[in-house]
């Protein structure tokens, strides 16, 4: 039935780029269709790509799924895939334009039939973007599944997935440029950048964005760890003086964050993806609703009410919110509470069991707060999937709303409370610097060590396996089990997690800057591992991700943005209840707290003053921009001037 | 030399849409070229208009100036025109497009050869800016005056303008659809809204906007002013109760400012300007700098560079604005000098002359106020003018920033003293009021009465003068008097004014409102006067203006959330400082100040959030917006599609 089901192990007859894993006990009619559909011409609605089975490699003896596919396309079907896309490259003058296959000459890296010209990211981002938009014609059903409804125009992979028929597609490993990255980017002991360009060309614009928006961070974060250092050596208690770090502290928060903007527009237009068009955005899987027609397409498609979705947000999720945060703020409080009574039954009697006593409450809470965070990511999940999104951004904006507010509660509640309930700022510091501490330590494990080690175990595993059979370890895998390696691996989900520990860190180092400066230093060198931790798990850990051409971080700038407000709200009240302050106003504590709250005022006008006024596009770039529009417009107008002078020559 | 330059009142062969004016001693050469310019083909670097010199008319036996000229062009070009600029118009299935000319007959009211499908202010707007965009070729100079230099690809318009040689450009007036939009605008008397789109239809899309935005600011006062009619009859003097009022006035005015914006988008969208591309825009008449190339069109053109500007803004601008506020300041602060002066004469014994002396440090007061605005206004347009911007947008918005803080200041500082300094709430309301009211009586009289008593005087000279010969009052003037009548009206400048005056307002209404809840009703009688007063100052006082075609009201709108936001700052304080709520707190002034920021803040962030929650275009609009957008893509992919068959089919 398929050409490459033949039970070889040398490989397709074309470079496989993406994997197709079908269910093992799905119908034989089914895997024709679909394989029919992909390989069928473009004119016919098909995806004109080329495609082949994975043979069995050496791991016929064992139960294997039989279902893998490979998918590959011709130099041309990717080239004029490109251009449906609208993927900017660099164009002969040095600018960024969208590719053309009529203009596939003047730009700059296209040598020769342009078998060199996309990257393999790009390749594969093509070869998904056309099965995704792989459409039922005239199906009712999915052959072989009666159950399984297709409508004209719905996507055939979505349906497939969102029944398990489709178990997964993912874009494969290139095992030498990965080798080459990832000495580059992590292996050499260095004192350089990371291979921003390399990591970009390998998996994409949103994970080389967050890798640049780390390292970004982690420079600006330096001037705050050297000032930070002097006055942790030479200061120790006197944090009274932190008035004029912290101040330095909220300016310089504020135009990180704004020059970040102008930065990653320059990485994004470099990168082509700053003015790139977004496609017309898929219905996600997991939508439902009543068969209607969308009215932007006109295509038959499900519908859902938005006024029943707005019900769904507002009138169950956000008192669940509500209800969490508040659950976690008793569960504060029991803490507090357990913390003060160890602590007085210490002193009243102070033994070695005491003094062990005196840690159980913070064990306890920080094991009560990790659980908390796992069932309420779980329940935030469930939640967004419930009320049902249309677009994978908007359940992503939703689902990231959730988890940073009640991730901010529990890491921050405590110390507001300490800081503003409690007013003990030596107690606040030791806190803080645990939190730090710990939660850095547990991150960096559970988030690299522990995955790697579980995924070691099963490379060894299937290494072993085939060296029974053929190669030594060390030596290249064959295709096949190279393929059913990486079927195996963990998939990454996404930057999310990372994003969401760096904006935790910014709060530890923005929040309470005065009353802990060494927080700067912590995080800095935190971040110079996370480098290396991330880059480690994005090379060894994981399956490879799709790449998506983000043009900044989204969300994450806003939730940032947000975070440094706080920071001025919460550094202000710090220093107006410092001692020294007070000192200046020994006659009247309401002056203190109208200037407090004067300066307070005056800083954020400051912060918004200084958005407007720092652009958010370095003006180079706009110049570009500018340009290609005002020669577009320049285009249409010659084409209208000949069309006319042609025109008026007929006419005569 | 010219055809329409013999001594005939007929008038010219075409419709005359806009008038040049040139200096009367302009040389015959220069006139010659321009008018060659004017009328030679595009393909030549023409306009292709058609112009005609204007008659000298009755007034013969004066001195009057011959070279005015009268400009139109065919159906044909207007339609080219129309195309060029990008016009919206609404397509056959309800939806707006871009006019082309090659789908004409989809456009929903385009009839016959098209001769109704644009309408006046269209037409003209299409004139102004083929005029504008007329550029030099290879002239070194103006042909006449050699001193008056050119170079390829300038504006001959903007240059002849810069001169003096071209004195003014104006569309003329339509006396038939003046009068019945004047009708239907404000001369019958009725309960029914403006008709923005008849105002949009002749006066283009800037200025509908305004009235849009001033119907709309009035509608929106209505509940605030019938709520604080029965505070200001029944609680006189208790104005703690004003709380309430104050919290819902804060949350109202969020609210309202945020409407707004879906209401102006739909507005925008109904007039074709929400998603119109703008125009490349060409620097300003008044801008200079050293020849070079532009780095975005490659054109020729004066460059200034832009960290010169910014130093002239932020080291001479900057200073000069701060310095004139405090100035401004110190004049304050001698007025309350003389005002407790004034008071303690009287105190001491009260005769009728220190009665009337209790008045006179008010009056000065207003006064100097009002010559220092008028002072200032021409500083702040000085220095922007020196400032030396590119583009008049960006003039514009530097205008408007520095003109807008110098009133802000004027007009609510002492209030701002009255009620944080002083304390006195009483005052306060008394200098709210009494500020309010005169501010409103000035204006209406300075705005429209004044201008339109000078007018009548000049247009009973030109009608005297006419009717000696020819015909009586009342009846309609001919072509040639009625140009020279309307080259003589007062030239509208902008909405600028308008806006002022509505943000000034505002201002009154929303900084104080819990101290003075009757300025809500004043502020809705005094626009209810304001849109027939403003509406009769376009229709009878000013020359027409040309039509902006503006899709919401700019910097305005930042204007007004800014003012929103000053408001709950001074709501709050001012609600904290009242006797009731000190009641709450006799205890502890430090709870009362620190409950009051924690309410203060929580407004702000409330604020931020709905700003976000709102989406600032409605629904249905974003999802037309989206299919036109989507259609234009699946337009390309199949334009695409037929290409590739077509090749296919050529190399079978």
């Amino acid at each position: 039935m398929l050409q490459g089901s033949s039970v070889d192990n040398s490989g397709p007859s074309f470079t496989p780029l993406v994997v197709l894993e079908l269910a093992s006990d799905a119908k034989e009619e089914t895997i024709a269709w679909l394989m029919g559909r992909i390989k069928d011409q473009q004119q016919n609605g098909g995806a004109e790509l080329l495609v082949e089975q994975l043979g069995p490699g050496v791991s016929t003896q064992e139960k294997y799924n039989p279902n893998i596919f490979l998918v590959g396309a011709s130099w041309q079907r990717l080239l004029s895939g490109a251009e449906d896309l609208g993927l900017f490259k660099e164009f002969s003058d040095g600018s960024m334009r969208a590719f053309t296959c009529a203009n596939k000459l003047n730009f700059k890296e296209f040598k020769g039939d342009g078998d060199s010209f996309l990257s393999m990211a790009e390749c594969q981002y093509i070869i998904k973007h056309e099965l995704d938009t792989l459409r039922a014609k005239d199906e009712t059903h999915v052959p072989g599944y009666t159950q399984t409804k297709l409508y004209p125009g719905k996507s055939i992979v979505r349906r497939l997935q969102s029944k398990g028929i489709l178990i997964q597609m993912f874009p494969l490993h290139e095992k030498e440029a990965l080798k080459r990255l990832s000495f580059s980017w992590y292996k050499k002991v260095k004192l350089s950048l990371q291979p921003l360009d390399d990591i970009k060309h390998y998996y994409g614009e949103g994970q080389a964005l967050y890798f640049g928006f780390l390292e970004y961070f982690t420079f600006a974060l330096v001037p705050l760890a050297l000032i930070g250092v002097p006055y942790y050596l030479f200061d120790l208690d006197d944090y009274d003086r932190y008035v004029i770090y912290a101040v330095f502290n909220l300016v310089w928060c504020t135009v990180i964050l704004e020059l970040w903007k102008r930065f990653s527009a320059s990485l994004a237009y470099r990168w082509g993806t700053l003015s790139r068009k977004k496609a017309f955005e898929e219905p996600r899987p997991g939508f439902h609703g009543v068969l209607g027609f969308n009215p932007v397409t006109g295509r038959e498609e499900p519908l859902y009410p938005n006024t029943k979705r707005q019900l769904r947000v507002y009138l169950v999720s956000l008192p669940f919110v509500l209800l969490c945060l508040y659950l976690s703020f008793c569960v504060m409080m029991i803490y507090f509470l357990m913390e003060g009574w160890a602590l007085s039954v210490h002193d009243e009697e102070p033994t070695f069991w005491t003094g062990i006593l005196l840690f159980i409450p913070s064990i306890i809470y920080a094991v009560v707060i990790e659980i908390m965070n796992l069932i309420y990511r779980y329940a935030a999940e469930f939640l967004t999937e419930w009320e049902n999104h249309r677009l994978e951004s908007s359940y992503q904006n939703h689902l990231v709303l959730k988890v940073l507010v009640f991730n901010f509660f529990n890491c921050f509640a405590s110390l507001f409370y300490i800081a503003f309930v409690m007013q003990d700022m030596v107690l606040l510091r030791q806190s803080l610097a645990t939190l730090l501490i710990t939660s850095q330590i547990l991150n960096q494990f559970m988030e690299a060590f522990l995955p790697y080690w579980l995924q070691r175990r099963r490379n060894k595993k299937m290494i072993h396996k085939v060296r029974k059979i053929r190669t030594l370890e060390g030596k290249e895998l064959p295709l096949t089990e190279q393929v059913r390696l990486e079927a195996h691996m963990s998939t990454y989900l996404g930057t999310f997690d990372d994003y969401l520990e760096l904006f935790l860190l910014f709060g530890y180092v923005s929040l309470f800057s005065c009353v802990y400066p060494l927080a700067a230093v912590l995080v800095v060198l935190n971040n110079i591992t996370e480098v290396y931790s991330d880059a480690f798990k994005m090379c060894h850990v994981f399956k490879r991700p799709f790449s998506d051409p983000a043009a900044d971080i989204g969300v994450w700038q806003l939730a940032f943005e947000t975070m440094s407000v706080i920071a001025v709200v919460t550094n202000c009240a710090l220093i107006g209840m410092s001692p020294q302050v007070k000192t200046y106003f020994l006659d009247s504590e309401t002056q203190l707290i109208l200037w407090t709250v004067a300066v307070e005022h005056v800083l954020l006008a400051f912060k918004f003053i200084l958005t407007f006024v720092i652009p958010d596009v370095p003006k180079h770039i706009q110049i570009k921009l500018a340009r290609l529009e005002f020669e577009s417009l320049e285009a249409l107008k010659k084409k209208k001037m000949l069309e006319a002078s042609e025109f008026s020559k007929n006419v005569q």
